[in-house]
């Protein structure tokens, strides 16, 4: 089985500088000038000033018809281009997760069209979702959006559609941390 | 936030004695005499022969018409009367895993009645998964039974036909271990 298990530490050293630090909603957390991405293992980490753990799980919501789609669009994390990234680590609340599957599964697609707005913006914008919520982390998810310096505006507008979102009026805490990758 | 993470921790003390250790399908695990489950944290737990990390996480395939049911029959683990346990590790397929949300609500509950077929046991049968998968472990599932001897024949009757479902053909791996509570 491929690793699952990956830490966001934040720290003065890193692949990708700190270049905006957006405390959305709820409490802050510490600024950082650098935040590194590393495949990980149930064990704290000891570096940085902090480090976020979240897992790669299999899909929530995503119904096959869907996948099909997303699969034939989305691009991988790591493409040269995408020098750009946003970090975000949010919760949700305890009304989001007292629902049951088909709750939350009619206000994150038929409600918010989660996966129908995101997929015009998809072949730009490539992203990953990391669980924190089940490993007793701080935030409930991490997720990390990776873009080329031309399709900022892309992201911008994907970000502003998910927050008008009603997905979003269970979101009680969001950090938003946008950086740049640091050439090698 | 209440603990999410508990260790099965098998060794040769504990609250439940091992009275039987059945390798349904797959590659076996060591027989331990005694399995103690204690809220633990990601770090790996040195005591026992074996321990086995499971994470409590929101409900993924149950909807609100069935957690209304669930709720209104359904027992606590820890009843006095329920001295008998049974412990069920498990893994399913990739082919499982590569599914979306749909398909395998599909087989959960259209094909395999998974909860429908539970709901005839369960005033008697206290049960509790905890997911493994996410977190890297050995096995996908942990999953724990409580009930008194008298509803042993109940419990083997439910276990015959979850495993005779459709679900149970992607189950690839069955570790199977029945357990008495130790008088305190």
């Amino acid at each position: 089985m491929n690793n699952t298990i990956f830490d966001f530490i934040g720290g003065n050293a890193g692949e990708w500088k700190v270049t905006d630090h957006i405390t959305v909603k709820g409490k802050p957390i510490e600024e950082v000038s650098h935040i590194n991405i590393v495949p990980s293992t149930l064990e704290k980490s000891k570096e940085g000033i902090w480090a976020y753990k979240g897992i790669i799980s299999n899909t929530r919501y995503v119904e096959r018809n869907e996948l099909t789609k997303l699969q034939a669009i989305q691009p991988e994390i790591g493409r040269k281009e995408a020098t750009c990234a946003s970090f975000i680590a949010m919760d949700k609340s305890d009304e989001w997760w007292a629902m049951t599957q088909d709750e939350r599964r009619e206000i994150f697609e038929k409600k918010s069209h989660h996966i129908g707005l995101s997929m015009k913006y998809l072949p730009t914008i490539a992203r990953k979702l990391y669980h924190s919520r089940d490993i007793s982390e701080e935030f409930d998810f991490l997720a990390w959006f990776e873009y080329a310096p031309s399709d900022t505006e892309a992201y911008e507008n994907l970000l502003k559609e998910l927050r008008n979102s009603t997905e979003w009026n269970y979101v009680t805490r969001e950090i938003d941390i946008r950086l740049t990758k640091i050439k090698n």
